[in-house]
């Protein structure tokens, strides 16, 4: 990655859209839902030719959807308090309105016609939804299209790109992710958004049951609506099989000062750009300055353990992650050998080299880093990290050379972990969104968005060139 | 159920097809796995017409398979102990050469060519895939047309029907079920089998992840080729997705005496027939008889406790499946309104009446139950039932009239509490087989296959008029 190059994006100045701001002109006739859908359709029509976001828009059924929620909005009838907002879905996801082409040449005639649990669910809170966004091909590395939205010479991370970059370049107040091992935060971190990894299983994946570490998640343009979108999925459609489903209060929680805040590491510490770790370092001493209490690894021995159980996170993480979706792969490479990437075969022959010994051995290595996070939980009110290592990484011009997503490097222990993790855009270095990144203990979803909340509010952005 | 219908089966004369004790004849050339499918196909010939087992056959490519298998052990080297075994396949698995329907008109033209995990695995291992068994709609209790083998007007049970069947007609050694509340155990106890429902999670469900209590499991003539069918695929394709698969040694446990049994009543205790209570109680004496001590409900306050845990398994058990099928079953009949059948839309009704409270309050009742019977693993082997409520129900001749399956009330049990079950066929009742259960702790399958061996050779059967 280049130093020299400087992205468009400042901290300080970015403002991103929001929707939950807009409802009040809804309700008094000032704005109507189809008002602001066209004003996305605006900046799409602007900003589309380069970011790429979109695999696909269903502009017709968005504006019947907006038309219907502004007459909701009239009567004084809406749905949900995101009646009318337009949501863009990760490509992953079935909607029966779009074909779900999952960023992968073999599904290219896939349109089953059916709803994913989370969309249905928005679709009952009134949303509008208005385009399948591109993903990485399977969720996986192989990028598709989509550039970042503050410098179309970089990525905007994956695998939940056209999410990520649609919401940075302001086309939509939201959109659905998906998480595995670094998916929603690093791209969200990226790309200047909010992001919500939430703990695992409580958003309801529906017939998207990919892995044991997969989750759905919110990318959006400020905490209220991050968490209003959650909510009103989680509050109609639960969870996934198994579980109580995502926690917390029918609006976004108010804003709530950590005490202490344990500064996780991870595995990506020691890859860091200096640019990314002096800004990270100054935000560290802004929130000593205010009386937030930090631990760190050579403090205190729990933390130590912690870090040294997510050390090995992206070897564990991997591991898993290949054997479990080997069976799918395999099938999908039989049946159009021609249809997946090369990069995804590579990774289908190293899980099929695995044994399930193997597997149980990284599923062990899990758990105890579950066990190991359960013990800091006495000690502080989150973690504290990085969403991304740096900025955005560049790609090159040549067609042939792969093009990085970036390292999942600093996400990789929320997934392991199954912990919810919430990323705000509080860093630039570089011209570019560095996300920084709370995490909480399972089930604490809506703890971390109130912390987030707190540092948004509270921190001042930090710009490093 | 009428009593006076008695049935073909007598336990005491009954022989299963059996795999295991053919091998050693495919080794020594006297017998090849063609000329054993050729004679499976011989008895479907005779038996099929009024059975129905089968949704589908594909004979061209089993006898190519037996062919290449039989290749295999003339050249001394078979794949594994179950080379050339032919086996069916519930038909809510996909099988990349047959089409998957599974009981539902919605699915009729489904055809996606590829692998379960499981069948992936089987024929890693050589096995021969001979068809697609019947499956009752969606795994639910619409039953397709199979018949009991021992009474052409009684039910085979569900939803695993014509696994069951198939295996109770000797028309192969082996089949894949799968149960989320009562449909291996249940229609295997009905058709005179053995079956292993095993722990959630054992063994590898690949695209078909159902529901959070969905396993699947083996139905066979005898306990050797069942365990054998299980631990080959969970060698090969381990559990499912989060899970440490199967454990046990690679070729069935010897016979292992329990010590203590636990006799657990069931919610269905009260509505059990005469003839089944009473070749129960027998059964009971003739343990104790050989020193097996027993624990009831009256003896024991946790064994009391345990009964009021699974007390309430039927509703518990509904609401958890009716809720996690909810958003499936939506887009099914969406897509076709007429392509699924009143009696699943009503079960969706009743989901889609439910809140996530409801769900949520169903998940901690089944947590609960299960925290209660981990404590009672320190007062016995294994805890042993009836796998199902009697003799088969009897069908009426009247089309119009809903066909039962008959009533899993001595299966949530076992579902509820993630719990290995197995099957043994013990007991005649009017002329029908009654199944007589084992259920042990979470990843106790060897040690409950095990015990059921041992109960098959040492207690004789019994028959009740």
């Amino acid at each position: 990655m280049s130093k020299s190059r400087a992205g468009s994006y400042d901290p300080r100045a970015f403002k991103a859209l929001t929707f939950h701001d807009a409802t009040g002109r809804f309700r008094e006739g000032a704005d109507t839902p189809r008002a602001y859908l066209e004003r996305c359709l605006e900046t799409i029509a602007e900003r589309e030719p380069v970011v790429k976001a979109f695999a696909a828009r269903n502009e017709a059924s968005a504006r019947a959807a907006a038309d219907a929620s502004a007459a909701r909005w009239k009567a004084g009838r809406p749905l949900s308090a995101i009646d009318g907002m337009p949501v863009g879905i990760k490509d992953l996801l079935e909607t029966k309105d779009m074909p779900t082409g999952m960023g992968c040449k073999a599904y290219r005639e896939n349109f089953p016609k059916r709803d994913n649990a989370a969309v249905w669910a928005l679709r009952q809170a009134g949303a509008v939804i208005l385009g399948k966004t591109v993903t990485a091909e399977l969720g996986g590395a192989e990028p598709g299209p989509t550039r970042n939205p503050f410098d179309a010479a970089r990525s905007p991370g994956g695998s939940s790109s056209g999410s990520a970059a649609a919401v940075g370049a302001r086309m939509m107040p939201a959109a659905i992710g998906t998480q595995v091992g670094g998916s929603i935060i690093r791209p969200a971190g990226y790309c200047g958004n909010v992001a919500l990894k939430p703990t695992q299983g409580a958003i309801n994946r529906g017939e998207r049951q990919a892995t044991s570490m997969s989750t759905h998640g919110v990318h959006a343009g400020c905490i209220e609506d991050m968490w209003q979108v959650a909510i009103e999925i989680a509050e109609r459609a639960g969870g996934d099989r198994g579980c109580p489903g995502l926690f917390g209060p029918p609006r976004a929680p108010a804003a709530h000062k950590p005490e202490r805040l344990i500064v996780l590491e991870t595995e990506g510490w020691e890859g860091l750009d200096a640019g990314s770790r002096s800004a990270f370092e100054r935000l560290l001493r802004d929130l000593e300055a205010k009386g937030v209490q930090l631990i760190r690894r050579a403090s205190h021995p729990l933390v130590e353990k912690l870090e040294n159980a997510v050390g090995n996170a992206t070897a564990v993480c991997s591991a898993i992650t290949a054997w479990e979706n080997r069976w799918s792969h395999r099938n999908l490479v039989d049946i159009d050998p021609d249809g997946v990437s090369e990069r995804a075969k590579g990774v289908l022959a190293k899980a099929e080299a695995m044994s399930l010994t193997d597997y149980r051995a990284a599923l062990v290595e899990r758990q105890a880093a579950q066990l190991s996070h359960a013990q800091i939980a006495p000690l502080a009110d989150a973690a504290i990290t990085l969403a991304c290592p740096g900025p955005a990484p560049l790609w090159s011009n040549a067609a042939s050379t792969p093009r990085p997503t970036g390292d999942p490097v600093f996400n990789y222990p929320s997934s392991m972990l199954f912990a919810p993790a919430v990323t705000v855009p509080l860093v630039g270095v570089s011209g570019m969104p560095v996300g920084v990144q709370l995490m909480g203990q399972q089930h604490e979803d809506a703890r971390v968005t109130a912390m987030a909340r707190w540092l948004l509010a509270s921190v001042p952005p930090i710009v490093e060139e």
